[in-house]
C-alpha cells in the first residue's frame, strides 16, 4: 500500500494537469478568467495564490491584490482596482483581498450600514454577471480557516515575533460565528446564479490547496455561463425626442460675455472641487461635427491643466479590444478631486458599435443595463456625473462638412467614414434616442444641447456643468 | 492697411497649418513628440496647452500635468509621472509642469542641494537624451511672465476673489531676478546639446501664444536628432567572468531548514519595509530553465500578496512596442513600500534583442547607459534594486530540457525558440558578459548565483535578498 504522501503526490499530479488543460482550453476560446481566493485566512489566500501560479503557465497569470485604503486609489469606486486589473483574453487573474471577502470585513466592521450593504451586494452580484456575459470564467473558492487554529497560529506568532502578520485581524473577525454566517449571506447575495462560492476548509494546507485547486479547475472547465437573454429593447414611443430640440441663436456680444462668466464660475468651481476632493466626470456625445472638441476646449480655457484629462476614444487598440468594452474606461476615472471630460465614451457600444454591427444585438442590449451600473458606480463613489448630447440638425452637419473641406485646418478631421456616417443618419439617430431613453438617470443625467448654434450649444454646456458643480458644492 | 487684429489672425492660421504639417509629419515617420511647456506662469502654461491642442489634430495629442506631491505617485522616482505618459509613436504629449520648471521650483525653494541638483539635471538631460536618441521629437518653450504682471494679477484675483489660483506661489518664486537666473542655469544644463529651451515673454496672450507656438513648430520640424554614437562596446578582457562560477550541491535537508529560514526572514523584512515604505525591485535573468520560476515562487511563499509584484516579460505588445523599451518597466516601478520581481526585464534589450537583431547594434550598444540611468532614478528614490543572474552549464540545461519533454507538467514550457537559443549559447553568454561587466553598479549590483543545484541557487537568492534589505532597515 502506497504512503499517504504518495497518493497526496498522484491527486496534485492530476490536478496540476487539469488546471493547464482548462488554461489551455480557455486560452483557445480565447476567453480570460478570474479567480477569486477568498476567506477569513490571509496567509492561506497568498499561499493558495502562489500555488495556482505554479500550477498554471504562469506567463499569462497575474495577481490582484489591491491594499483597502491605498493612497492610490484615490477616492476612486470601490470596483476601481479589480476593474483595471481584469485580464485580457486569454489571461488569468488571480485576486486575492476579492470584493465579497472586504465587503464582508467591511460589513462585520459595521462599516456598512444595512442599506449599503444591500446595494454593495447588489452592485457586486451585477459586476459577475458583467465578467460572464463578457465570455470570462468565474472560479471563487473560500478558504475558511477555524477559529481556533487562527488563535493558535497568532499566539506562536507572537511568542516568536516571526510571523505577526500571518493572522490579521480581519482574519479572526470573519472566523467568529455571526461574522461568518454573514459572510457566507453576503457570497449569496453577490453570485449570480448558478455561479457560487466553494469552499475549501481545514488547517492542513497541501490538503486544502488541492480541495481548492479542485474547485477551481471544475468551476473553469464547466464551459460557458449560460446567461438570461437580456429582453429585446422594445421600440421606444413616441419618437423625435431629440428632434424637438429647439436650436436658438446667440448673438457674438452676448457670447463673449456669457462664456467668459460660466468659464470663471468653473474656475472657481472646479479648484474648490479639487479641494474637497469630489471627482467629476462630462460625458460628450453627439453626431459628427457637433462641436464636441470646441466645447472641451472652452471648458477647460480656465482650469489648472492638473485638474482636467480629456479623453478623446479613438479606435480601441488591441489590448483594449481583448477586454470589456468598459475596461479602458475604467482605467480612466478620475481619482479624488479631478476631472474626466470624453470625448465619445462607453456610449460608443450602444451608438456607432450597434449601427454599424461591431457587437452582437444581445451585446449591445445588455450594455443599458451595464453602462447605468458603471456609472452607479461612479456616482456612489462621490463622483459628480454628466452627460451631454449635442445635438445637431442634419442640415447643420451639411453646411460643417462643407467648410471642413474648404479649409486646410479642418481637413484633416474629414475622413470617408464621416459620410458613411452620415448615410445613415436616421438609424444613428434612433441609436441615440434609445440611449438617451435608458441611461438617462438621476445619478447620471442626460443634458440634450441644442446644437445648430455653436455658440448657444457652448453656454449651455458649461452653464450646466457650473450649475451640477455648484450644487454638489453649496455654493 | 490691415489692422493689427487681422494681421495676428493670418498669422495665427499659418501657425495653425505649419503644426498640423509637423503633426502629420512626424505621424508618417512613426515618431512621438514632447513638448514642455515650462515657465513662471502656470495659467499661462496651461492656456498655451489648451491652444495647442486647439491647432494640433486633438485626437491623437495628450496632456501630461502631473501635481507635485499627489499621494498617487507612491514614493516613485521624480521622472516616474512623466516616464509612464511619454508617447506612442505617431502622438504627441504636452507637458504642463516639466520636470525643468519643476526642478526649478524646487531648487528656488531651498528643497535642492547644490550636489542634489546637480545630479538631478544630469539625470534630466540623460532622460531628455534617451528621447531623442528613441527618435522622439523635443518642443520646448519657456513662458516668462514680467514679476510685475503677476503681481498685478494676483491682486486683481484677491480683490474679486475669482481666479486665486491665477497665479501660484511657485510662479512668484521664479519671477524674482535670482531664481530666474537660476531656472535658466537649470534649462542649460539639463538640456542636450542643440536642444535647448525657447523663451516666450510678454502678458498678451495671443502674440505669446503665437511666439511659443512658432517655437514649437520650428522644434518639431527641425528633422531627427543627430546624436553621438555610443562608443562601440569593446570587447571585455577577461572572458569567463560567468563560467567560472563554481556550482555546489546542497542536500535536500540543509536546503529545507535554510529556504525555510530565509523564507521568515523575508517575511519580515518585507512587512518591515512595507511599513517603512521602501521599494524594492528584484530582477532575475538567466538562460532558459535556469529556474527563475522557482525563485520567484519560494521568494514570495511567505510574503503578503498586496506587498508583491511579479513580472514576467513576455514578448512586448504592440502598444508596448511603440514606445520606448523602458517604457513598460517604468510603468511597473514599485510604490514605497511594495516589491517587484522582474522574471526577464530591461536587459532583455542588450540580450535576447542584442542576440537575435530585433534592435539595432547602436540600440543596444547605447543600452547599457540607459539602464544604468533608469537604476539610478530607482536607487535615487529610495528602492533596493537586486539583479540576479542565474549562472547554468550548457550540460545542466540540456538535462532539464529533456526533462520537461518527458514531463506532461512542465511540456508546456518549451517552444521551437528554446532549441534555437541554447544553438547560439555561446552568442547569448557573451552578452550576458557583457551585460553583468557595464551594468554592475554600486547602486544596483548584480549577483551571479551559481544554478546547476536548484536548491542552492534558491537558498542563495533569498539570503543575498533578504541580506540587503536588512542593511538598508538597519536589522
Amino acid at each position: 500500500m502506497p504512503a499517504p504522501g504518495a497518493a497526496k503526490e498522484r491527486a496534485a499530479s492530476a490536478l496540476h494537469l487539469r488546471l493547464l488543460r482548462a488554461q489551455r482550453r480557455l486560452a483557445a476560446e480565447g476567453r480570460g478568467a478570474v479567480i477569486l481566493i477568498g476567506g477569513n485566512d490571509r496567509l492561506a489566500a497568498s499561499g493558495f495564490a502562489n500555488r495556482l501560479q505554479e500550477w498554471f503557465d504562469a506567463r499569462t497569470v497575474e495577481v490582484c491584490a489591491p491594499l483597502p485604503g491605498d493612497p492610490c486609489h484615490g477616492g476612486r469606486p470601490f470596483l476601481w482596482p479589480y476593474w483595471t486589473k481584469m485580464p485580457a483574453k486569454g489571461r488569468i487573474t488571480l485576486v486575492v483581498g476579492d470584493w465579497v471577502t472586504r465587503t464582508a470585513q467591511e460589513a462585520a466592521r459595521g462599516e456598512l450600514a444595512k442599506e449599503a450593504l444591500r446595494e454593495r451586494l447588489r452592485a457586486l452580484r451585477q459586476f459577475e454577471e458583467t465578467l460572464l456575459a463578457d465570455g470570462v470564467a468565474l472560479a471563487k473558492v473560500w478558504l475558511a480557516t477555524p477559529r481556533k487554529s487562527l488563535r493558535k497560529r497568532a499566539q506562536e506568532a507572537e511568542d516568536t515575533e516571526a510571523e505577526g502578520w500571518m493572522v490579521a485581524k480581519e482574519d479572526l473577525l470573519l472566523a467568529d460565528g455571526a461574522a461568518a454566517r454573514l459572510a457566507q449571506e453576503c457570497r449569496r447575495l453577490a453570485s449570480p446564479a448558478g455561479h457560487g462560492w466553494k469552499t475549501a476548509a481545514g488547517t492542513e494546507s497541501k490538503a486544502r490547496d488541492l480541495a481548492a485547486g479542485r474547485a477551481v479547475a471544475d468551476q473553469l472547465l464547466r464551459g460557458r455561463a449560460r446567461l438570461p437573454k437580456p429582453r429585446q429593447a422594445s421600440r421606444l414611443r413616441p419618437r423625435g425626442l431629440l428632434d424637438a430640440a429647439v436650436h436658438q441663436e446667440l448673438p457674438k456680444e452676448d457670447y463673449s460675455r456669457l462664456i467668459r462668466k460660466w468659464q470663471v464660475r468653473l474656475g472657481q468651481l472646479t479648484r474648490l472641487a479639487a479641494r474637497r476632493g469630489i471627482p467629476t466626470v462630462v460625458v460628450l456625445e453627439g453626431p459628427d461635427a457637433a462641436g464636441k472638441g470646441g466645447v472641451t476646449r472652452r471648458l477647460a480655457a480656465l482650469m489648472d491643466a492638473s485638474h482636467l484629462s480629456v479623453h478623446p476614444t479613438p479606435a480601441p487598440t488591441a489590448e483594449e479590444k481583448s477586454r470589456h468594452y468598459l475596461w479602458r474606461f475604467w482605467t480612466k476615472v478620475p481619482a479624488a478631486g479631478r476631472m474626466a471630460v470624453f470625448d465619445r465614451s462607453w456610449f460608443g457600444r450602444v451608438l456607432v458599435e450597434r449601427v454599424e454591427g461591431f457587437c452582437k444585438p444581445v451585446e449591445w442590449q445588455r450594455a443599458y443595463a451595464e453602462i447605468n451600473a458603471f456609472e452607479a458606480r461612479l456616482a456612489e463613489s462621490g463622483a459628480v456625473v454628466l452627460k451631454f448630447w449635442l445635438h445637431l440638425s442634419k442640415e447643420e452637419q451639411l453646411r460643417r462638412f462643407r467648410l471642413r473641406w474648404d479649409s486646410p485646418h479642418k481637413r484633416h478631421k474629414m475622413t470617408a467614414e464621416d459620410e458613411r456616417n452620415r448615410a445613415k443618419w436616421d438609424v444613428h439617430l434612433e441609436a441615440a434616442e434609445d440611449m438617451v431613453a435608458r441611461t438617462d438617470t438621476p445619478h447620471a443625467p442626460w443634458h440634450v444641447i441644442p446644437a445648430d448654434d455653436k455658440r448657444a450649444a457652448r453656454v449651455a454646456v458649461l452653464r450646466t456643468l457650473a450649475r451640477a458643480l455648484a450644487d454638489r458644492l453649496d455654493r
